[in-house]
Protein backbone atom coordinates (compact mmCIF):
# COMPACT_ATOMS: atom_id res chain seq x y z
CA UNK A 1 0.00 0.00 0.00
CA UNK A 2 0.98 3.50 -0.76
CA UNK A 3 -1.60 5.28 1.06
CA UNK A 4 0.18 8.68 2.24
CA UNK A 5 2.02 9.58 -1.44
CA UNK A 6 -2.37 9.19 -2.63
CA UNK A 7 -3.41 11.59 -0.11
CA UNK A 8 -3.58 15.04 -0.57
CA UNK A 9 -4.22 17.90 2.79
CA UNK A 10 -6.49 20.45 1.50
CA UNK A 11 -6.98 23.58 3.31
CA UNK A 12 -9.44 25.84 2.38
CA UNK A 13 -9.23 29.72 2.75
CA UNK A 14 -6.94 29.21 6.33
CA UNK A 15 -6.85 32.56 7.71
CA UNK A 16 -3.87 32.42 10.14
CA UNK A 17 -0.82 31.16 8.70
CA UNK A 18 1.13 29.60 11.57
CA UNK A 19 -1.75 27.22 11.37
CA UNK A 20 -0.21 26.31 7.72
CA UNK A 21 3.43 25.83 9.17
CA UNK A 22 1.59 23.74 11.73
CA UNK A 23 -1.08 21.62 9.59
CA UNK A 24 2.74 20.93 7.46
CA UNK A 25 5.08 19.77 10.30
CA UNK A 26 1.73 17.72 11.65
CA UNK A 27 1.76 16.18 7.72
CA UNK A 28 5.36 15.74 7.28
CA UNK A 29 5.55 13.94 10.98
CA UNK A 30 3.15 11.45 9.53
CA UNK A 31 4.68 11.02 5.86
CA UNK A 32 2.21 13.23 4.23
CA UNK A 33 3.51 15.28 1.73
CA UNK A 34 0.73 17.30 -0.47
CA UNK A 35 -0.72 20.00 0.61
CA UNK A 36 -2.89 21.98 -1.34
CA UNK A 37 -4.25 25.54 -0.50
CA UNK A 38 -7.34 27.27 -0.88
CA UNK A 39 -7.13 31.00 -1.45
CA UNK A 40 -5.07 31.10 2.18
CA UNK A 41 -5.00 34.62 3.30
CA UNK A 42 -1.35 34.60 3.51
CA UNK A 43 1.34 31.95 3.65
CA UNK A 44 5.12 32.54 3.76
CA UNK A 45 5.06 34.77 7.12
CA UNK A 46 8.00 34.31 9.89
CA UNK A 47 4.82 32.86 12.06
CA UNK A 48 4.73 30.11 9.29
CA UNK A 49 7.89 29.27 8.79
CA UNK A 50 8.47 28.82 12.59
CA UNK A 51 5.68 27.00 13.42
CA UNK A 52 6.61 24.30 10.26
CA UNK A 53 10.06 24.30 11.68
CA UNK A 54 11.93 21.45 9.29
CA UNK A 55 8.94 20.96 7.37
CA UNK A 56 8.91 24.20 5.48
CA UNK A 57 9.65 22.35 2.17
CA UNK A 58 6.13 21.17 2.81
CA UNK A 59 4.78 24.88 2.27
CA UNK A 60 7.13 25.75 -0.39
CA UNK A 61 6.23 23.32 -2.61
CA UNK A 62 2.54 23.58 -1.54
CA UNK A 63 -0.09 23.99 -4.67
CA UNK A 64 -2.27 27.48 -4.14
CA UNK A 65 -5.58 27.06 -6.50
CA UNK A 66 -8.38 29.21 -5.81
CA UNK A 67 -11.33 26.93 -5.33
CA UNK A 68 -12.17 23.58 -3.18
CA UNK A 69 -13.50 22.87 -6.86
CA UNK A 70 -9.75 22.89 -8.56
CA UNK A 71 -8.29 21.52 -5.18
CA UNK A 72 -9.96 18.07 -5.78
CA UNK A 73 -10.26 18.24 -9.41
CA UNK A 74 -7.68 14.88 -9.46
CA UNK A 75 -9.14 13.27 -6.77
CA UNK A 76 -10.88 9.89 -6.78
CA UNK A 77 -11.94 10.18 -3.33
CA UNK A 78 -13.17 13.46 -1.24
CA UNK A 79 -13.38 13.31 2.63
CA UNK A 80 -13.86 16.72 4.52
CA UNK A 81 -13.13 17.65 7.97
CA UNK A 82 -16.52 18.61 9.65
CA UNK A 83 -17.35 19.60 13.13
CA UNK A 84 -20.62 19.58 13.00
CA UNK A 85 -23.81 17.63 12.27
CA UNK A 86 -25.55 19.14 9.48
CA UNK A 87 -29.42 19.57 8.26
CA UNK A 88 -28.28 17.23 5.62
CA UNK A 89 -27.21 13.75 6.97
CA UNK A 90 -24.12 12.93 5.41
CA UNK A 91 -22.14 9.95 4.88
CA UNK A 92 -19.56 10.24 8.62
CA UNK A 93 -17.12 8.71 9.22
CA UNK A 94 -14.44 9.23 12.39
CA UNK A 95 -10.63 9.63 11.57
CA UNK A 96 -9.88 5.74 12.01
CA UNK A 97 -12.72 4.62 9.90
CA UNK A 98 -11.63 7.29 7.45
CA UNK A 99 -8.06 5.90 7.17
CA UNK A 100 -10.11 2.26 6.59
CA UNK A 101 -12.07 3.54 3.80
CA UNK A 102 -8.47 5.48 2.52
CA UNK A 103 -6.71 2.56 2.06
CA UNK A 104 -9.08 -0.08 1.16
CA UNK A 105 -9.70 2.36 -1.81
CA UNK A 106 -5.79 2.85 -2.39
CA UNK A 107 -5.58 -0.95 -2.18
CA UNK A 108 -8.22 -1.75 -4.45
CA UNK A 109 -6.53 0.78 -7.27
CA UNK A 110 -2.91 1.99 -6.82
CA UNK A 111 -3.76 5.09 -8.74
CA UNK A 112 -6.15 6.47 -6.54
CA UNK A 113 -5.94 10.71 -5.69
CA UNK A 114 -7.33 11.18 -1.98
CA UNK A 115 -8.16 14.25 -0.37
CA UNK A 116 -8.70 15.02 3.20
CA UNK A 117 -10.40 18.71 3.21
CA UNK A 118 -10.42 21.20 6.18
CA UNK A 119 -12.14 24.44 5.95
CA UNK A 120 -11.57 27.55 7.83
CA UNK A 121 -10.59 28.24 11.52
CA UNK A 122 -13.75 29.60 12.66
CA UNK A 123 -16.60 28.84 9.87
CA UNK A 124 -15.26 25.55 8.78
CA UNK A 125 -16.31 24.10 5.34
CA UNK A 126 -20.08 25.49 3.85
CA UNK A 127 -22.71 23.37 3.03
CA UNK A 128 -21.54 24.04 -0.62
CA UNK A 129 -18.24 23.14 0.47
CA UNK A 130 -19.22 19.58 2.18
CA UNK A 131 -21.39 18.63 -0.78
CA UNK A 132 -18.21 18.19 -2.90
CA UNK A 133 -17.37 15.47 -0.44
CA UNK A 134 -17.76 11.86 -0.41
CA UNK A 135 -17.55 11.64 3.37
CA UNK A 136 -17.50 13.57 6.00
CA UNK A 137 -15.27 13.14 8.80
CA UNK A 138 -15.55 14.01 12.36
CA UNK A 139 -13.19 13.72 15.46
CA UNK A 140 -15.48 12.81 18.27
CA UNK A 141 -14.48 15.74 20.60
CA UNK A 142 -16.08 16.42 23.87
CA UNK A 143 -19.28 18.01 23.35
CA UNK A 144 -18.75 20.67 25.66
CA UNK A 145 -15.80 21.88 24.35
CA UNK A 146 -15.18 20.39 20.15
CA UNK A 147 -13.31 23.03 18.44
CA UNK A 148 -9.96 21.45 17.93
CA UNK A 149 -7.07 23.84 16.53
CA UNK A 150 -7.24 22.93 12.82
CA UNK A 151 -3.56 21.57 13.20
CA UNK A 152 -4.68 19.09 15.32
CA UNK A 153 -7.55 17.88 13.48
CA UNK A 154 -4.52 17.39 10.43
CA UNK A 155 -2.27 15.69 13.24
CA UNK A 156 -5.02 13.26 14.11
CA UNK A 157 -6.57 12.32 10.70
CA UNK A 158 -2.61 12.02 9.36
CA UNK A 159 -1.79 10.15 11.92
CA UNK A 160 -4.59 7.51 11.38
CA UNK A 161 -3.73 7.38 7.83
CA UNK A 162 -0.25 6.43 9.44
CA UNK A 163 -1.43 4.07 11.21
CA UNK A 164 -3.29 2.08 8.41
CA UNK A 165 -0.21 2.72 6.47
CA UNK A 166 1.98 0.94 8.77
CA UNK A 167 -0.30 -2.23 9.12
CA UNK A 168 -2.31 -0.87 12.36
CA UNK A 169 -1.33 -4.05 14.12
CA UNK A 170 -1.88 -2.58 17.40
CA UNK A 171 -2.05 -6.40 19.53
CA UNK A 172 -0.30 -5.61 22.44
CA UNK A 173 2.79 -7.30 22.51
CA UNK A 174 4.27 -7.58 26.21
CA UNK A 175 7.56 -9.43 24.89
CA UNK A 176 8.25 -7.18 21.60
CA UNK A 177 9.61 -4.48 24.14
CA UNK A 178 11.84 -6.79 26.00
CA UNK A 179 15.64 -6.74 25.59
CA UNK A 180 15.91 -10.39 26.02
CA UNK A 181 13.31 -13.21 26.11
CA UNK A 182 12.44 -14.14 29.78
CA UNK A 183 14.70 -16.46 31.42
CA UNK A 184 13.57 -20.15 31.81
CA UNK A 185 12.18 -21.63 34.56
CA UNK A 186 15.16 -23.55 35.16
CA UNK A 187 16.71 -20.62 36.06
CA UNK A 188 13.56 -18.89 37.67
CA UNK A 189 13.54 -21.76 40.30
CA UNK A 190 17.19 -21.60 40.71
CA UNK A 191 16.54 -17.86 41.57
CA UNK A 192 13.69 -18.92 43.71
CA UNK A 193 15.43 -21.59 45.97
CA UNK A 194 18.40 -18.95 46.22
CA UNK A 195 16.06 -16.17 47.77
CA UNK A 196 14.29 -18.65 49.74
CA UNK A 197 17.69 -19.59 51.28
CA UNK A 198 19.33 -16.00 51.64
CA UNK A 199 15.93 -15.28 53.95
CA UNK A 200 16.15 -17.88 55.99
CA UNK A 201 19.71 -17.11 56.61
CA UNK A 202 19.19 -13.68 57.47
CA UNK A 203 16.27 -15.09 59.36
CA UNK A 204 13.76 -13.19 57.68
CA UNK A 205 12.04 -15.90 56.43
CA UNK A 206 11.22 -18.34 59.50
CA UNK A 207 11.16 -22.28 57.66
CA UNK A 208 9.08 -23.01 60.33
CA UNK A 209 6.32 -20.40 59.95
CA UNK A 210 6.63 -19.87 56.20
CA UNK A 211 3.65 -18.60 55.73
CA UNK A 212 2.81 -16.95 52.26
CA UNK A 213 6.07 -15.13 52.07
CA UNK A 214 7.61 -17.30 48.90
CA UNK A 215 4.35 -17.58 47.09
CA UNK A 216 4.71 -13.98 47.25
CA UNK A 217 7.56 -13.85 46.52
CA UNK A 218 7.50 -16.09 43.70
CA UNK A 219 4.07 -14.30 42.19
CA UNK A 220 5.93 -11.09 41.93
CA UNK A 221 9.25 -12.15 39.97
CA UNK A 222 6.89 -14.78 37.55
CA UNK A 223 5.37 -11.20 36.72
CA UNK A 224 8.54 -9.63 36.07
CA UNK A 225 9.64 -12.30 33.94
CA UNK A 226 13.21 -11.63 34.35
CA UNK A 227 15.83 -12.46 31.63
CA UNK A 228 18.94 -14.39 32.53
CA UNK A 229 21.04 -11.43 33.00
CA UNK A 230 18.56 -10.10 35.14
CA UNK A 231 18.60 -13.26 36.99
CA UNK A 232 22.32 -13.17 37.07
CA UNK A 233 21.97 -9.71 38.98
CA UNK A 234 19.40 -10.94 41.61
CA UNK A 235 21.74 -14.12 42.48
CA UNK A 236 24.76 -11.63 42.95
CA UNK A 237 23.11 -9.54 45.03
CA UNK A 238 22.15 -12.80 47.15
CA UNK A 239 25.48 -14.01 47.52
CA UNK A 240 26.49 -10.71 48.41
CA UNK A 241 24.21 -10.72 51.13
CA UNK A 242 25.04 -14.50 52.44
CA UNK A 243 28.53 -13.01 52.92
CA UNK A 244 27.30 -10.74 55.03
CA UNK A 245 25.01 -13.20 57.24
CA UNK A 246 27.85 -15.85 58.00
CA UNK B 1 -15.29 3.31 32.78
CA UNK B 2 -14.11 7.02 33.46
CA UNK B 3 -10.90 7.09 31.94
CA UNK B 4 -10.77 10.19 30.83
CA UNK B 5 -11.47 11.76 34.64
CA UNK B 6 -8.21 9.05 35.52
CA UNK B 7 -5.90 11.01 33.53
CA UNK B 8 -3.15 13.65 34.11
CA UNK B 9 -1.41 15.23 31.09
CA UNK B 10 1.99 16.02 32.68
CA UNK B 11 4.12 18.85 30.60
CA UNK B 12 7.81 19.08 31.86
CA UNK B 13 9.51 21.62 31.88
CA UNK B 14 8.03 23.39 28.69
CA UNK B 15 10.00 26.52 27.70
CA UNK B 16 7.40 28.18 25.10
CA UNK B 17 3.69 29.34 27.18
CA UNK B 18 1.71 28.90 23.38
CA UNK B 19 2.49 25.11 23.86
CA UNK B 20 0.72 25.03 27.58
CA UNK B 21 -2.24 27.28 25.77
CA UNK B 22 -2.25 24.75 22.68
CA UNK B 23 -1.76 20.97 25.04
CA UNK B 24 -4.94 22.67 27.37
CA UNK B 25 -7.05 23.12 24.22
CA UNK B 26 -6.12 19.27 22.52
CA UNK B 27 -7.20 18.04 26.01
CA UNK B 28 -10.17 20.06 26.82
CA UNK B 29 -11.18 19.19 23.07
CA UNK B 30 -10.69 15.15 23.90
CA UNK B 31 -12.18 15.29 27.77
CA UNK B 32 -9.10 15.28 29.74
CA UNK B 33 -9.20 17.96 31.94
CA UNK B 34 -6.35 17.55 34.44
CA UNK B 35 -3.44 19.22 33.47
CA UNK B 36 0.28 19.03 35.85
CA UNK B 37 3.07 21.27 34.41
CA UNK B 38 6.56 20.68 36.43
CA UNK B 39 8.36 23.57 35.90
CA UNK B 40 7.14 25.32 33.13
CA UNK B 41 9.15 28.53 31.81
CA UNK B 42 6.29 30.75 31.65
CA UNK B 43 2.45 29.87 32.11
CA UNK B 44 0.15 33.10 32.03
CA UNK B 45 0.83 34.72 28.67
CA UNK B 46 -1.00 36.44 25.96
CA UNK B 47 -0.08 33.60 23.65
CA UNK B 48 -0.58 30.64 26.17
CA UNK B 49 -4.43 32.52 26.59
CA UNK B 50 -4.60 33.05 22.75
CA UNK B 51 -3.45 29.15 22.20
CA UNK B 52 -5.76 27.71 24.93
CA UNK B 53 -8.83 29.94 23.15
CA UNK B 54 -11.99 27.88 25.29
CA UNK B 55 -9.62 25.99 27.29
CA UNK B 56 -8.12 28.59 29.34
CA UNK B 57 -10.08 26.84 32.60
CA UNK B 58 -7.30 23.94 32.16
CA UNK B 59 -4.34 25.80 32.51
CA UNK B 60 -6.28 27.75 35.56
CA UNK B 61 -6.75 24.51 37.41
CA UNK B 62 -3.61 23.37 36.61
CA UNK B 63 -1.43 22.18 39.56
CA UNK B 64 2.50 23.35 39.34
CA UNK B 65 4.99 21.22 40.62
CA UNK B 66 8.86 21.58 40.82
CA UNK B 67 9.89 17.89 39.72
CA UNK B 68 8.55 14.88 38.03
CA UNK B 69 8.71 12.94 41.02
CA UNK B 70 6.52 15.47 42.61
CA UNK B 71 3.73 15.21 39.92
CA UNK B 72 3.88 11.67 39.68
CA UNK B 73 3.52 10.48 43.58
CA UNK B 74 0.21 9.89 43.80
CA UNK B 75 -0.30 8.04 39.94
CA UNK B 76 -0.11 4.01 39.49
CA UNK B 77 0.57 3.80 35.54
CA UNK B 78 2.75 6.30 34.53
CA UNK B 79 3.63 6.50 30.82
CA UNK B 80 6.35 9.14 29.28
CA UNK B 81 5.83 10.32 25.32
CA UNK B 82 9.56 9.48 24.06
CA UNK B 83 10.83 10.08 20.30
CA UNK B 84 14.06 7.89 21.02
CA UNK B 85 14.73 4.11 21.46
CA UNK B 86 17.25 4.31 24.09
CA UNK B 87 20.39 2.44 24.97
CA UNK B 88 18.27 0.19 27.20
CA UNK B 89 15.16 -0.60 25.98
CA UNK B 90 12.23 -0.05 28.04
CA UNK B 91 8.37 -1.55 27.31
CA UNK B 92 7.18 0.44 24.39
CA UNK B 93 3.85 1.75 23.11
CA UNK B 94 2.42 3.08 20.88
CA UNK B 95 -0.32 5.52 21.22
CA UNK B 96 -3.52 3.26 20.93
CA UNK B 97 -1.51 0.50 22.59
CA UNK B 98 -0.94 2.79 25.45
CA UNK B 99 -4.77 3.94 25.66
CA UNK B 100 -5.40 0.24 25.71
CA UNK B 101 -3.37 -0.36 28.65
CA UNK B 102 -4.62 2.83 30.76
CA UNK B 103 -8.08 1.73 30.06
CA UNK B 104 -7.62 -1.57 30.51
CA UNK B 105 -5.86 -0.40 34.21
CA UNK B 106 -9.14 1.82 34.63
CA UNK B 107 -11.38 -1.06 34.36
CA UNK B 108 -9.79 -3.48 36.97
CA UNK B 109 -9.82 -1.02 39.48
CA UNK B 110 -12.03 2.35 38.84
CA UNK B 111 -9.20 4.31 41.54
CA UNK B 112 -6.23 3.94 39.16
CA UNK B 113 -4.51 7.45 38.34
CA UNK B 114 -2.51 7.63 35.08
CA UNK B 115 0.03 10.30 34.34
CA UNK B 116 0.62 10.98 30.46
CA UNK B 117 4.23 12.75 30.90
CA UNK B 118 5.60 15.05 28.05
CA UNK B 119 9.07 16.29 27.79
CA UNK B 120 10.59 19.48 26.80
CA UNK B 121 10.24 20.69 23.46
CA UNK B 122 13.45 20.48 22.21
CA UNK B 123 15.38 17.55 24.34
CA UNK B 124 12.12 15.87 25.23
CA UNK B 125 12.83 13.37 28.89
CA UNK B 126 15.72 13.26 30.54
CA UNK B 127 16.89 9.56 30.71
CA UNK B 128 15.95 9.41 34.57
CA UNK B 129 12.87 10.98 34.05
CA UNK B 130 12.08 7.82 31.57
CA UNK B 131 13.58 5.82 33.92
CA UNK B 132 10.03 7.04 36.55
CA UNK B 133 7.99 5.44 33.72
CA UNK B 134 6.04 2.47 33.29
CA UNK B 135 5.83 2.43 29.70
CA UNK B 136 6.91 4.92 27.44
CA UNK B 137 4.78 6.06 24.51
CA UNK B 138 5.91 6.06 20.87
CA UNK B 139 4.26 7.72 18.40
CA UNK B 140 5.02 6.31 15.24
CA UNK B 141 6.30 9.06 12.88
CA UNK B 142 8.16 9.42 9.52
CA UNK B 143 11.57 8.62 10.46
CA UNK B 144 12.92 11.19 7.95
CA UNK B 145 11.10 13.88 10.34
CA UNK B 146 9.57 12.68 13.50
CA UNK B 147 9.74 15.52 15.41
CA UNK B 148 6.15 16.07 16.42
CA UNK B 149 4.88 19.69 18.37
CA UNK B 150 4.34 18.72 22.34
CA UNK B 151 0.43 20.12 22.04
CA UNK B 152 0.09 17.78 18.62
CA UNK B 153 1.29 14.78 20.28
CA UNK B 154 -1.15 15.60 23.10
CA UNK B 155 -3.90 15.80 20.95
CA UNK B 156 -2.95 12.24 19.30
CA UNK B 157 -2.77 10.50 22.69
CA UNK B 158 -5.67 12.31 24.02
CA UNK B 159 -7.70 11.37 20.86
CA UNK B 160 -6.53 7.22 21.50
CA UNK B 161 -7.75 7.87 25.32
CA UNK B 162 -11.26 9.36 24.16
CA UNK B 163 -11.84 6.82 21.37
CA UNK B 164 -11.22 4.31 23.62
CA UNK B 165 -13.46 5.38 26.42
CA UNK B 166 -16.22 5.94 23.99
CA UNK B 167 -16.23 1.94 23.53
CA UNK B 168 -12.71 0.63 21.47
CA UNK B 169 -12.58 -2.55 22.34
CA UNK B 170 -10.12 -3.06 24.99
CA UNK B 171 -8.15 -6.22 23.87
CA UNK B 172 -5.08 -6.10 26.36
CA UNK B 173 -5.67 -7.66 29.36
CA UNK B 174 -4.17 -5.60 32.89
CA UNK B 175 -3.31 -8.33 35.00
CA UNK B 176 -6.98 -9.97 35.34
CA UNK B 177 -4.84 -12.31 38.42
CA UNK B 178 -3.98 -9.39 40.69
CA UNK B 179 -4.91 -9.56 44.16
CA UNK B 180 -4.15 -5.96 44.47
CA UNK B 181 -3.75 -2.91 42.63
CA UNK B 182 -0.19 -1.70 41.44
CA UNK B 183 1.43 0.61 44.32
CA UNK B 184 1.60 4.00 43.26
CA UNK B 185 4.61 5.97 42.09
CA UNK B 186 6.07 7.30 45.40
CA UNK B 187 5.65 3.70 46.94
CA UNK B 188 8.04 2.34 44.15
CA UNK B 189 10.43 5.35 44.55
CA UNK B 190 10.89 4.44 48.17
CA UNK B 191 11.62 0.51 47.15
CA UNK B 192 14.26 1.66 44.45
CA UNK B 193 16.09 4.28 46.86
CA UNK B 194 15.96 1.61 49.68
CA UNK B 195 17.23 -0.85 47.37
CA UNK B 196 20.60 1.34 45.96
CA UNK B 197 21.26 2.11 49.61
CA UNK B 198 21.14 -1.30 50.77
CA UNK B 199 22.97 -2.10 47.62
CA UNK B 200 25.34 0.11 48.28
CA UNK B 201 26.04 -0.81 52.52
CA UNK B 202 26.56 -4.48 50.97
CA UNK B 203 29.38 -3.03 48.19
CA UNK B 204 27.47 -4.54 45.82
CA UNK B 205 26.93 -1.49 43.94
CA UNK B 206 29.50 1.19 43.87
CA UNK B 207 28.18 4.33 43.39
CA UNK B 208 31.40 5.85 41.75
CA UNK B 209 30.54 3.19 39.05
CA UNK B 210 27.18 2.42 38.78
CA UNK B 211 27.16 1.26 35.37
CA UNK B 212 23.39 0.51 34.57
CA UNK B 213 22.93 -1.29 37.62
CA UNK B 214 19.83 0.76 39.13
CA UNK B 215 18.59 1.31 35.73
CA UNK B 216 18.01 -3.04 35.05
CA UNK B 217 16.80 -3.35 38.46
CA UNK B 218 14.45 -0.31 38.50
CA UNK B 219 13.05 -1.87 34.74
CA UNK B 220 12.59 -5.15 36.21
CA UNK B 221 10.50 -4.26 39.07
CA UNK B 222 8.55 -1.02 37.00
CA UNK B 223 7.77 -4.56 34.58
CA UNK B 224 6.25 -6.27 37.58
CA UNK B 225 4.03 -3.49 39.27
CA UNK B 226 4.42 -4.40 42.77
CA UNK B 227 1.43 -3.65 44.98
CA UNK B 228 1.78 -2.03 48.05
CA UNK B 229 2.36 -5.31 50.22
CA UNK B 230 4.60 -6.59 48.04
CA UNK B 231 6.70 -3.36 48.28
CA UNK B 232 6.81 -4.01 52.30
CA UNK B 233 7.94 -7.55 52.04
CA UNK B 234 10.80 -6.11 49.73
CA UNK B 235 11.25 -3.33 52.25
CA UNK B 236 11.16 -5.40 55.41
CA UNK B 237 13.53 -7.56 53.59
CA UNK B 238 16.56 -4.79 52.85
CA UNK B 239 15.82 -3.54 56.37
CA UNK B 240 17.26 -6.87 57.24
CA UNK B 241 19.99 -7.21 55.27
CA UNK B 242 20.98 -3.61 56.44
CA UNK B 243 21.27 -4.86 60.01
CA UNK B 244 23.28 -7.43 58.91
CA UNK B 245 25.65 -5.15 57.17
CA UNK B 246 26.82 -3.02 59.81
Amino acid sequence: MNLLDSISIVMVETSMSGNIGSAARAMKTMGIKNLVLVNPKEVYTDKAQARAAGALDIIENATLVSSLEDATAGCHLVMGASARSRNLPWPLLNPRQSAQVAASAVTQNPEMKIALVFGRERSGLTNEELALCHHHVHIPSNPEYSSLNIAAAVQVLSYEMRMIELGDSVEYDWNEDRENPPADQKQMEGLIQHLEQTLIDIEYLDPNKPMLLMHRLRRLFMRAMPDAIEINILRGILKKIERYSK
